[in-house]
């Protein structure tokens, strides 16, 4: 079994620590291959980076996903996430979507705590596409970005568990998300410092992709249907052949 | 590994067959533990079945949750969920709810398919508590109920297609939920006749309640906070030491 | 004309101190049939005492409904409401659901001030299924349950006023539901010192059944259709045989 | 007890018609006050004339409402309903807005039945604005008007009943609303050929202002808060006082 | 070019402060039609004197809307705006509706800071009305009316400004809306003192309304459908044949 | 006055035919700036396309955006929209936003019609984003794209008119969106053959960016705050730079 890991970000260093949390996690039940995106900002922080990284997403997806049985799109807040699902035939789990899910089971009303301030009005805005409104406590963000965070996790620990304490106290969240690919792995450190549930994201993602790709023959295995083929101009060879030839099999086979 | 499987129907032979189900899909990952509704409707069909099913679910885990390490709700709609959340020191998996998220990440709008008439308003209204209103494509009842599928499988499965078919060409559906335990195991036979993936609602509870299972420490076990001791009259020995009794600790260590 | 006044608390003491209210405000216009839980938690606190009482209150109408002309269901938060409205012949009146209703006709944003503090959760997911959330500004509860209120009323008004008070000047309020069958009666008490309108959740209720009840025969009398009879077991015999036998015609009739 | 009944319709003879079913239904209970307005549509269709007759309402209940306990504004759409609470210091009754409540309260879904098709959009605004658009089966109307209703009853009695029984095979209604004054006593004939509850909005209202108008001094008088004095031009001597001389104490006290 | 420039207040300085302005901010593109209440309140701060100034509009459109090719309703709460689109058959724009839909195109969510208190709750209902209500950050009062604020202006920016820059610092939003015809052309000298767009209603509804005016024939040139003839009493003789004659050619053509 | 006109799809001809359009009908009030996406699909007609485009339009801006006082976003979806108002000094108009906020103020209910099946869902989730999901009566689309209707508009008008009159007898639209690129100018041609406004998304963009260009220094320029440096790799020079440099200052000033 193999899951496309998708940095969307550009910034190799992270992938390669979100790649190590993962095969740690899946122990030896699935090979990781691991993509960082090919262009676009260092760390997505705004909405212009994360436009961009939809592109690369694809452009990843399109370079990488071949034999792949389940794809990992590894940015909190997933860009591109739909277009993934129409444009991979094997399913996609954006990490955003999958811990609100997750989230709304854990508890009645939950809180996202990441990095980096604009992320707020683009969470809300998340949040609310998928339905889940009414369930948002709160979105909470610290000034440090997720790369800043990844660079020097333990620095940023108080932070996080005062700002996921306030999610409850203040905001009356009954569940805590730490999103964001470079906050992966801090939900145990801070776990105590909470008195409501924390996810991490990537865990949490990690764990609904697995699921997924273990599923038998009887599950359809795409997300979305595939769209007709698209003639295009001045994308990578992959992305231009995954848009002009896409089709129900698999990618790459 | 423990997982407490209540069948909050006072049907043994349906406990019987999901319990069958659940081995076989768990292998040897976790041990199965079966609970039958002590009272009630032998199969929920009504609000007044499903009011009191929630009373029973309450009491098969007083009686029967020691020692597990998460509990599925095998009823769809899950009767009594949010109270069993609230008493359980275990997390709590609900079939309707596992389902009803899982579905929201498989596609855009979702339509579940069930067995007896009556359930259509009562399953609007559970995804409506959900906050997944929007989402929701229709819910189509067969005629029959779920206890008659369970006995008679093979003699719904083409009545099941055809209203699953009739949910993604009239109703828009992009994903359809089999819902109900009496289901369990028919989405894998009309997968081929239906356009777009169909979720077996036991199968994908049974995954959610093994992943919260086998989580670490770091996260908080209880899904709600626990209540203050209650004092009452009347119940089973079990339930009411459980309501008198209750802490965060685990059911009876 | 016969009103069934179910307390679904298990607290024999709450129900004569409420069919006294209740004849009391009736006068001479119909007979009060008290009928008290014959199981679960003394006083209504928790999700589990309510998923409890839900059925405790089908209980109680299927031994003591015979001959009456219409219910009123006296816990506020109306644990079984839907349920009972199935379950009877007659129609049904929730002390909450009327209370709601009410206030919207009295004001633009309605508050709800009760006792217990696990009540708030549960009292915000039911004014949401109402269809009525927009239209609430806050729910307050008092530490001290409807229990303990109903003990010891005069030593509640003084918090009951202000919790009122801070809903209209805080929350934005015009309009206070006093709620709980255990506050039955204080809000004549602590009208003066609420600057808007204070609603009796239990006179409201009051009022609307007997309006329900004197209505004539061109009115269809159930509130939701009846459903098939349901095989049970573990039921009280009154339960069981109502759950059976049901017919659109009166119970007991 | 005295009632102020304002017809905004400018036809004196469906005051009369209304005030005697007012009179007959109160019995001795409550003295009726008829007003039929000064200005404006002979029936309101419109929404232009639905705008005059929000003016038409205030104006009569200056000239009128002098020593009256509560008002009862009766066309189903409730012209001026919010500003005739603001304006009075009595308890208001709107013809729609009490029919939907107590709809709410009687079934899940509710639909409404009335004379003129420019109705349809204005009542689901209204219904809307009440905040119980999620309620609202349909609304379906009659090309006849309310007045042409109110002129030939039984020439109308096969459409309103054949609606009624459309609202609840195809839209999904557990309960109708024949709404208007000139509908008004329609609901009885036609109740036995409908299969769920029919409600007349002019009965429900009428019900519900004598509850008000009969509950004791602990509940506040005013639906809305009294307005500071407002300078005028150009409007009856009467209304120009009540604007000008706004205070919470009785109209003409 | 002929564009009705309608004050609903009664208030003939008003009527020429915005016409003035009006004429200034055209300059020879249209010639404005000004036209005065002619009954109602000086200054509309009320939800009764709202309610008159809705009949007061439709008298002044039948009065002087003939030869106009659109029309401004100008005073903030847009009051009789529906009936005003059903009444004419030129394009009709709302100051409040205009500026609430060009706000939500400058920003994420916009906050309405206006005179007079009694406004507060009639915009939120007005911009919940429009569909807008997810996007409103808040409505923000200053005691002062719109008359009030017209008769100094200069007396009131400090406070329009320290309102505006609360809306942005504390509330969330991201643009500002200076409503009330009161407030016309006070945006530009507070704009340096609020870090994000400040929009006044008065302009932004007179860029709309001649956009509307100048389009060619290939748009329809109605808003809404006519209504059919009503009869009436009690009206002005002009208003009184716009009801009875209206059809879709053009007033008074 | 300068408008930077982007066209996201990668088709030259289409630019031009737009670019001719928006001469003809701004006349000599504004130069147009024609900008042709570099890379991605020929016709955007699919969810990774749009993904695309989104990058497409930013790196046109950046390319072509110093010296233009305003942007119009020209294909309807709109994609990068907000990614565009985060990086642009000057005010962003997107084609569908602009056309679903005037058709609000036409009508009470808008339905779009355009070209290309895939569409439908796109265009349904972008107008809930918008938060106009309540007003939005359908969207239809024809199996033609956009591309294939610029190529052959005579071709299309009759099935245009078809669905746009369907949208109203079947969806209840009172009025009618045209949108896209490719449909530009076919508002007119079958204006008579539709019975409600019919909007085409070009024209009421370009009115309204010209709109938005014209205003004053007392309005802020900026739609949303510029976002902090961000680094980047891969992309090209320009959109490097703007993504680098980004400032509140005017683009290339």
């Amino acid at each position: 079994m193999r899951i496309l890991l998708i940095n969307p970000n550009t910034s190799p260093e992270l992938t390669e620590r979100i790649a190590r949390l993962a095969r740690a996690s899946v122990a030896g039940d699935a090979a990781i291959v691991p993509a960082t995106g090919r262009f676009g900002a260092r760390y997505i922080t705004t909405r212009a980076s994360a436009a961009i990284a939809a592109h690369a997403a694809l452009d990843a997806f399109a370079e990488h996903g071949a034999g792949c049985d389940a794809v990992l799109l590894a940015c909190f807040g997933d860009p591109g996430l739909a277009a993934l699902k129409e444009l991979s035939p094997v399913p996609v789990v954006g990490m955003a979507e999958a811990a609100c899910h997750e989230a709304c089971r854990r508890g009645r009303r939950f809180a996202i705590v990441t990095g980096g301030l604009l992320w707020k009005p683009m969470l809300e805005e998340f949040v609310a596409q998928l339905g889940l409104a009414d369930r948002l406590a709160s979105v909470r963000c610290l000034p440090q970005t997720g790369g800043d965070i990844a660079r020097d996790p333990d620095g940023s620990l108080a932070a996080l568990a005062a700002e996921s304490r306030a999610a409850v106290e203040m905001d009356g969240a009954d569940v805590v998300i730490l999103g964001g690919a470079g906050l992966a792995g801090l939900a145990v450190p801070i776990a105590d410092r909470v008195p409501v549930p924390v996810l991490c994201s990537f865990e949490t993602a990690l764990r609904a992709v697995l699921a997924l790709a273990s599923q038998g023959p009887g599950q359809r295995e795409r997300t979305l249907a595939p769209a007709p083929p698209t003639a295009s101009i001045g994308l990578s060879p992959h992305l231009a052949e995954a848009l002009q030839a896409r089709s129900p099999s698999r990618a790459g086979a």
